[in-house]
């Protein structure tokens, strides 16, 4: 198995992504990976060439390029080359921490969609209470959605739910207004009835936004203008109270700061429960191979995890069932 | 000015309702009150007659009612009563914490919309970080908008900051998925021009969900599903990490139980930062006259603050406002 690696997205870049993908090397005897990247920059940082190919280049997108302009212009883009191997049959999947919007276009125009998928989804695993996570799609790749694009997230993150994390029934609902059947507008209530109809998943009805993080469902699907906004939602929340204890604790004198000390492994905890970035990034579903997305700020333990979790995709053929599936279901996604 | 208020809604009915309206009563010298509820339950809670008319009804609204049923049936509950007085010019306003929906269809077909207000939005004040706090609508009134529903949203919130809370140039922000002008769907990207257009508010562009908490408009106008969703997720991932560090502190042993101790009045001071009781209810805004849902768990203080906020639009004269601009302006909501 080989993994296209753009070495010079996120924020912490080189460095991390080299740190990362070393320690998974280490330990996944069977991957080869292709870096893609400044080699005066990536060199140094190379512990061992075992298994790691270094392509060299000096062109980079940046997070304020025009995302389809910059990987039609960028023709050497770190990014863009690991994407061409995976187009190329040079490697089986890529991920990067860079720009989300160029390695989408990237993904659609370089690596191209699966045959039965209008519009891929960007999916990533979110945290819950119980330490579990779910899967939420689409969060953004998409303005917009049609009630057959919501089907076809269904049948998607049913299977990577089942692949990657190892749940044998994945538990699908349809984030909607109200848990009734005849909630929302017509692209939900039209969803509703598809999903209910549809055999071999187990369709649990509408969810709503506040019982997502008690993990209502395994896999949440949402168009992606709701997805988007219902995820910020979560993360802006989660993060805004967190500042507020940290600052409770900081600002609370001496009383504060002993008390803080004493609560400062039940605080980890809490931090640890939401942090996700042991479930890896978020992958861009319907595409023709895994293309991943971690985040921006990710440190070296995030890009091990993502390097695990396309393992996971790849081993467990996830991709390839999602194409026998809509070879197989040719009218599955009827238009709406 | 007289206020109906439906005495038999929400979790600790008539108690609270009754506890509340006495405290403003004891204050807001020239408002009446018509309490609309089972005067067995009711009679014996009541301290003072003072301004305080008691009309007797045993029927009410189930939350588990069907609204618009229920109000078109149901024509001698207590909400349906407050929402009638209104109607026929005996109160000037009405609140429940009873169901929403019902609420939101006695307001439509008792009440009425005001002229050129296509859709009412339910609005919530929600927390900042800084205490100021923030207004959006629709939170789920209504399950989709058009465009011009979303610039009716922005005009009403606009008079509603001012004269409420006392805002002089209220910033209005339009929820979408990022920030630039040409981001999210059709209905998102038409809003945003028809918002930059109208003269006389002070439209900041586009807003999104992850920095609401921050304050980043006073007013935030959405579609009443993405509304929703975006409510839901913000409520949901509060209560949980609330929850959270509650569990921390009880389940951390001595050393947890200490912590939680020294830190009790930081650990106050964040929960009273998302108690939003202070600013009232959720105004249904496009009826002819205020019409309320306070918080179906809602205390009486929640209950004292609804009456503050009923009698400051009332006061302000803020629908007359809305009234006044709606009629100046019979082409301002442009079909889309």
């Amino acid at each position: 198995m080989k993994i296209a690696v753009d070495a010079m997205g996120g924020d912490h870049a080189p460095e991390v992504v080299i740190q990362g993908v070393e320690r998974a090397r280490d330990e996944l005897k069977d991957v080869e990976f292709l870096l893609y990247g400044d080699e005066t920059k990536i060199r140094p940082l190379i512990k061992s060439d075992e298994r790691l190919t270094l392509v060299h280049t000096t062109e980079k997108i940046n997070s304020d390029d025009e995302p389809v302009r910059a990987i039609r212009t960028k023709k050497n883009a770190s990014m863009v080359l690991a994407a061409q191997a995976v187009k190329n049959g040079e490697a089986d999947a890529c991920f990067s921490l860079g720009s989300t919007g160029a390695l989408l276009a990237a993904g659609l125009f370089i690596v191209g969609r699966i045959k039965g998928i209008d519009r891929p989804g960007l999916m990533p695993t979110l945290p819950t209470l119980d330490g579990r996570g779910f899967n939420m799609l689409d969060v953004g790749a998409n303005a917009d959605n049609r009630a057959a694009q919501l089907v076809q997230y269904a049948i998607m993150g049913d299977f990577y739910a089942r692949d990657v994390r190892g749940i044998k029934a994945p538990r699908i609902g349809l984030l909607n207004n109200g848990t009734e059947a005849n909630k929302g507008d017509e692209l939900h209530q039209t969803t509703y009835q598809l999903l209910s109809e549809l055999a071999g998943i187990d369709f649990i009805g509408n969810v709503e936004s506040d019982s997502l993080l008690r993990g209502v469902a395994d896999v949440v699907v949402t168009d992606g203008f709701t997805g988007n906004a219902t995820l910020k939602a979560i993360e802006g929340t989660a993060k805004s109270i967190m500042h507020l204890v940290k600052d409770a604790i900081m600002n609370g004198g001496v009383k504060g700061k002993l008390g803080g000390l004493l609560l400062q492994q039940q605080v980890r905890g809490i931090a640890s429960t939401f942090d996700v970035s042991s479930y890896g990034g978020a992958v861009l579903l319907g595409l023709k191979a895994p293309v991943v997305k971690a985040h921006g700020g990710a440190d070296a333990d995030a890009v091990y995890y993502t390097v695990k979790q396309i393992d996971a995709m790849v081993q467990g053929q996830t991709l390839a069932k999602v194409v026998d599936w809509f070879t197989a279901h040719p009218v599955a996604a009827p238009k709406d």
